[in-house]
């Protein structure tokens, strides 16, 4: 039996749950701890922002605390959202290869009506375009979508279904189709959502002074960027989807606190960094996330602490998504300098035993 | 400002959170379901369990649910635990291949130093062996151990700079080393942890009759094993980190509710399938989870929700870390079954219709 | 000194080498099996063909020449082209992320005179698309063009760079550029190119009864499809490029005889099977060349013994590209089905005795 | 019909071939140009080399002759093997997981008895050891043996084909085997070779001043430093496996002087590229070859244009393998830097123009 002493207590009226849960028995509780302020200079994030991380790892709030701090004192984060696009991959089997390839060229020649098709299903999903990629009898496509502020993986399910069962009333000769075959790799990670984007593509990157490594960071960038070339290559050495250092953390501790699909970790947590060091010592220093999944609306978004805490970002309701993706990605850039700076101090481990619990 | 009407009200005191988050400001109360029965057949894991899942994502604890019922006709989902390693992965550097070569061999003679160095740290783990790597003029290690009922993350990275700081003593001609370098890829999805392990290897399996698929299911193992063949060439040719549908999901969900280190999805989301269809229409279903990093001690597992779900499981406590991962393992495996029949049999999107909040 | 009895044989006037080889000092001679005859149903090679494969493997030639036995019992092999672009892939730096998602914009904006700009160095270039990825200040792109005969990577170098001198010209900001930079991966292997294709993307094709196979190959269908089942999941956890057994072998060997740049078998080698075994016992089997780079034009298709060779094929000359394409690719496919018997059937060791220097 | 004017045109009594070729006709002839001096510092090969390229790609032999230049002046380039082992991998299929993972016990209990089974069967080839690597119900392995002066392919799957012949009759319950199933990947690049390797791991390396970059090569290292960031991003992003230039060039062209087995450019093309720039301007380059499969005897190393190349480098006959692979490694290094200095000084088109067929 569940004991509910704790399970059982939450704040809030059950009544607002149905689409979120079934079998419905209380609440986990995960402790939020607020870092900042960290200085966001982004198109749809500006100033400063305290950031909710829900998570029960000692030191986690704090590191990414020091890098704020760090970045605050070098003129904030730079944020830019590169590319925005949700999608279903349908799979579509045919006699042989001829008439797959044949296949593929009718889905261009009538993209304007499985558009409409798709888009019949949904208020804020819009068809941009539609992908292909073959091999044996088989094509697969990306069908990509724009989904306003949700993160759209339901919206894209229903409407690329509504499309393919178009698709399959008008074009004759189709042998099979799946709706899903592993191409939009939905909550795993993929080199072909890394180059091709599954959520919000987005970048944060800075140039910090020498000084302020070695002030704040008991670090150096000579060291940093020595440390980096080599964890580029044991990254591409040992066949990693991130040649960062620890981007999950911040994304997972913010998607618990917002209520995000904490799943899409799987996904959004690759990243590529790029940094140089100039002459003049100042370390640029970049991260891309390709796969943020993020929303605004829909899904956790509105339960009650979830709520409070996009409040807490200025990132509730309506058109907030891209301000939401910024702070994400602001956050993960000031966590990868504070653990980098960490290692090559070797205060890493000092650390876990002043905030974690380093003890068994 | 941080509304807390919600966030702020917790049921523990929060006395017992140092050691788990820095600047506490109250909670996310994530919605519990629980699926179940799951009948086990493990080797840790014997008979019904009822787990709990912790999202806010609507359909995925019916799902779940679904396909623990499929699962439970069929006779239960037999685990096992292949290998348990938890791993840090410093790097070394030399003035040129030759030496990092050497000192290679060096490692490998003085083992038994290094691994008392290493041991003095900690009281439940134990360095198994020492990976090496090599590319330039570096060498890559992986330092492996167990590290009983801790996920261990902390532990060994303080046991494995005390190596180092002992090797760095003894051994001259060191240029320069780090605690890690992109080689454990904590938090991040890799191939060496795929090949290699990293926390627990652990497989899930069951033959199940195709009358049960046709009748629980709507669906055919005639079809669920085509719909498989298209997905392994789709994952193959996507560059996907796991085969399977979504073992993400029921992981992540797992993770919140028993306290886990939830950003570990990042990598405990890998996973490999291998499926047949027997002449009789039977469905032989594995899948193997590479790098599943669970713990029934440390880190939130001791916070009061988190430990009342570790207790509905059995799971609290000395002893328990291999239960968990094979109940995790076992839920994993009905969420494939589940998924996949949902697409074959093109009810996935009418469930989410049904369950999920599938209106934007 | 190099001892040239045999080096220095050669049976053609160096004179018609200028453009092919620098310090030319005499010629390699690699013997050349014949395999056949090879039955292709392409849309560009139709009917019986005689396969020139130079090698000094033993049985080499004498495993394909079995696997074109077996496909001609079974009806011969269908080739299909699914795609042809050859490319260079020139990065651009940027201030910031900011400028190079701009950039990306005007990119589109200006494709015609990009393409006038490209198409101005060559006769039989033509500038197809550019691809656009994006991370941190740079923005990675892939000019695709249809490059005629020509393999194209010369041309496409020389186009590219026009291009690029235009571009630099006419936006304002660019940084730096570089003409590649591991986005076309010439001479390696990338998912990039698996996914996007480089050179020709072709299948070949075939449905073999069971009878067959038992006769002409002492294997079956169940046997060789439970070892597919085994080597794609083998082929994924190694995180190989080719699910396939060994397409390297028959490619290599033609590369040599008929001119071709040989060292693209870097990425030529990859590959992606997809087979299904019918109730009836038939066997369904693809392997698709997402990367096969070849030409009968150019390079080395000119030298004596390359035009002989390709004269064999009918392959000299104007608008054979697409023919040769699909002859590779049918003997690849043979060649599949005869390692892969061999191997289930427990024959190739004795393969090796018999036919190669197994005698170390 | 083959027209033999050429192909027929020999130098040698085919009664040499048998072991290398079935249905021999002719030859291709290979134009051969020769590079060098190569100034090599290795533990194998020391001083001046000539090296024999066999291509028809115009640039190439200048491209790395000057490159050779460069280095020469540089004072040499070192070399190092750092490891040699090649493999066959059997996999062995179980009821279960539970029987896979206690038949791994088992293979470790009798390595010394599967040792002498296989050994038994050769001459020159020692087993080292058995790797393990583990998913569902199938136990994947590697037997890694040294090989002498030979590749060792074809002895290493008598060997290991006799090891599971005794292995099978030794252990009841094998459900099946495979002696191959994608988990050595001849012929093939793979991950789980580039980190184990397969043939000899060699890493080439050098110090290149500033000064001589500019006079040598018309570029800088402060260029060629900025040109290798952005191409160790592109080349992870694309999902390259080489994050070098283009070493398939120089191995292709010494494998088909040398009577290498050219079809091994498939994994012995992958490459690791690790660079610094000194803060005086000195650039130290290093290139990692994982799966260099190389052979001083057996194969076509034997027959005599190829046996006249391996004696220009002093390396036909017993005991010269290792001397081989060093010479291979050093002439990537040369052609590394050549090409990355033509790309960034913008000569790489001009080159082509020079003394390739630029022309279509």
């Amino acid at each position: 039996m569940l004991h509910t002493d704790h399970v059982g207590s939450y704040s809030f009226d059950p009544g607002v749950l149905p689409g979120n849960i079934e079998h419905f028995t209380g609440v986990a509780q995960v402790p939020i701890g607020v870092a900042g302020p960290l200085l966001v200079d982004g198109e749809h994030a500006q100033g400063e922002f305290y950031v909710p991380l829900a998570t029960a790892e000692g030191t986690l709030v704090a590191s990414y605390n020091r890098g704020m701090k760090l970045l605050h004192a070098a003129g904030g984060v730079k944020t830019t959202v590169l590319d925005d696009r949700m999608q279903r991959a349908p799979s579509f089997l045919f006699p042989s290869a001829r008439e797959a390839r044949d296949f593929g060229r009718w889905l261009r020649e009538h993209f304007e009506e499985i558009k409409a098709a798709a888009e019949a299903t949904t208020r804020s999903g819009r068809l941009q375009d539609i992908e292909q990629y073959s091999a044996g009898r088989i094509l697969y496509t990306r069908f990509n979508y724009t989904t306003g502020d949700a993160a759209g993986q339901n919206l894209t399910g229903k409407a690329t279904q509504a499309a393919c069962q178009w698709i399959a009333a008008h074009h004759d000769g189709i042998d099979q189709w799946f709706l899903e075959s592993n191409f939009a790799t939905d909550k795993k990670s993929s080199q072909v959502n890394m180059l091709r984007t599954r959520g919000k593509r987005v970048v944060a990157e800075a140039t910090i002074p020498d000084a302020l490594f070695k002030s704040v960071m008991n670090s150096s960038t000579e060291l940093m960027y020595r440390a980096r070339q080599v964890s580029n290559l044991g990254g591409f050495m040992s066949g990693v989807n991130n040649n960062g250092a620890h981007s999950a953390n911040g994304i997972t501790a913010m998607f618990i606190a917002t209520g995000q699909d904490v799943a899409n970790v799987a996904e959004s947590s690759a990243a590529f960094v790029y940094a140089e060091r100039h002459d003049n010592g100042d370390y640029y220093y970049s991260v891309t996330i390709p796969s943020l999944i993020v929303a605004t609306y829909g899904g956790g978004t509105g339960l009650p602490t979830q709520r409070e805490c996009l409040e807490l970002l200025g990132c509730y309701g309506a058109g907030k998504v891209l301000k939401l993706a910024e702070i994400v990605a602001a956050t993960v850039l000031c966590g990868e300098l504070s653990l980098g700076s960490a290692i090559v101090a070797e205060e890493w481990v000092e650390a876990h035993d002043a905030y974690g619990r380093n003890r068994p």
